[in-house]
């Protein structure tokens, strides 16, 4: 059997700001035949998400940082080119925790395995029927609590997962604002997705006078991606009792010393009783099928709408992976390496 | 019938900082025949608590600030000294929501009548049978939700609150670290109190350290008086599904920009799923029967311990106050103008 080289970006030092190609570099690596119980998969997709910038850190976080020398971590899905597990046969599709590079070599009990067949395209089991799509299932539903005519406001709402936060709480009955960054996708927020109303941060002038305007009831919850100065503006825009579902905080990922939210700020929790909690979507891994059913069935229906940024070329992904940080993605950003 | 005359401390001015003899000034001012339905309070017991300097500002808040000119609200327990009420007779004693004064006049719907021959202490319906017992009871386990095992750590532990919630968090099977001002207030905690351990935050040097010394298995709830940098040292030491009980801030009440927990700590949110929730005792007040006759029962069982701090005149009722920011009371605060 030929030795198959693998391409990987990895992990070479800890990015300050924005990763660069120093941080980020590529090599070729042998790579090695699998071990007993595991598989190499063949990557076809590679997810981009922004909490991959967290795992580049060295802060405490909900997993562990990736190891200075290993590829960057992602989630991916890919074809089975060698298994030695009884599990999975050569051509086999199925999703894995892996990385940026062309081969992931993985145990088969961790892989999930995937249906080329069932009519659903393979890169949503990383977006909307994926870690995405549970995030926000479980991140609004549980976290967020909303109940019908409750007011839900959502940042980054054209990404991948704020997309859907707002979609499932329309379905809940709740007036859903989301706030973007450029008039298309705000339009696209309103048109298409069925948002009540939508908000411009970069055109909009003062924050908390547009998040007052756009939700003339106040916020009763507040799903938060962004962090920052558009969540100091959204404390102060919260109803008694609002929930504020911290999903990431993606405007402070790339500065070391970015602020939180003043203390005059947070008295609202005080002032308005009011709960922020952080969450991740593995504290529900034991409720994934529940979701992944749920997602399914609205998606099926034509419920869920979604928008897939798909980038080809496994050598593109640095570049790729920083337009999420200058918003110009538009929905869930994927590097897919054609076969 | 003589026309009595209403000494009154006032507020004249919102505060910058601690409150000054300008920003409440005394006055006296003749006190006017109670209209049908109320009745007018000799004042016996004025509460002094924390929560008073926010509303002397006009921050928003959970109850409206104090207007410019009224007298600063206090909980109070006075003897009906004129009644235009079926419901109460002159020589009857009640707790009302009244001011820094001599006289309150109220309606005698508002008012709670007090049984002066209970055997209880009548102080006691403003501390630990009052709204500072049913803080730290609904605020402990309602917010804070201690599983037995857990660890709880509690700030201004020796405070009127905080002594209590440790008591309680005790009696639920937890291990239980207090944070205080002295070494006498810490040595009350772990002997009167059976705190497993108490840290001086005077003398401890870093906060982090000291927390992670006193709870080897890190910290599950933090019931926060204080903010500031003890809240930002305690995020650090929080637990995986920890819950932080936000009750008050009082590093921040006299400071106009006072930072909030950095956007680094405030991670622990995401890092941990960590709650953040903040409460007044008033979104419990269906329940305050219940609470009132389970922490009278610990009483009266002496499974719980209160410290009250009674100084004696009107007069002094801003110094006294001013004391609750210097942390020299030793225990539930109360100005007391004998009969």
């Amino acid at each position: 059997m030929t030795t198959l080289i693998n391409r990987q970006y990895y992990l070479a030092a800890r990015p300050a700001g924005l990763p660069t190609s120093t941080d980020v570099p590529a090599r070729d690596v042998p790579l090695f035949a699998p071990r007993p119980g595991e598989v190499i998969l063949r990557n076809l997709y590679i997810s981009l998400d922004p909490a991959i910038r967290g795992w580049m850190g060295d802060d405490p976080n909900y997993i562990e940082p990736i190891a200075i020398g290993d590829a960057v971590r992602s989630s991916v899905i890919g074809r089975v080119v060698q298994s030695n597990s009884p599990d999975f046969a050569v051509g086999d599709v199925a999703m894995s925790l892996g990385g940026w590079e062309a081969y992931t070599t993985a145990p088969a009990a961790a892989l999930n395995r995937l249906d080329e067949n069932s009519g659903i395209p393979l890169s949503c089991f990383l977006g909307v029927l994926g870690p995405t799509g549970l995030t926000a299932y479980f991140g609004l539903l549980e976290v967020g609590r909303p109940k019908a005519g409750e007011t839900v406001l959502v940042s980054a709402a054209a990404g991948a997962v704020g997309s859907i936060v707002g979609q499932i709480a329309k379905m809940q009955g709740c007036r859903v604002v989301g706030i973007a960054g450029s008039d298309d996708k705000c339009a696209w927020l309103r048109e298409e997705l069925g948002f009540d109303a939508a908000i411009n941060y970069r055109s909009c002038g003062d924050y908390e006078a547009a998040i007052r305007a756009a939700c003339p009831d106040g916020v009763d919850v507040y799903f938060d991606n962004v962090g920052g100065d558009i969540l100091e503006a959204a404390l102060a825009c919260l109803n008694k009792f609002a929930r504020v579902a911290v999903c990431g905080w993606i405007s402070t990922y790339n500065i070391a010393d970015a602020p939180g939210p003043s203390a005059r700020r947070l008295w609202q929790l005080v002032a308005n009783s009011v709960t922020i909690q952080g969450f991740v979507v593995l504290d529900y891994i034991d409720r994934f099928p529940e979701g992944i059913n749920q997602l399914a069935q609205w998606l099926m229906a034509g419920q869920l709408k979604y928008r897939e940024d798909v980038v080809d070329g496994l050598d593109n992904i640095l570049p790729t992976f920083l337009r999420l940080f200058d918003g110009s993605n538009q929905g869930k950003l994927v590097v897919r390496i054609p076969e």
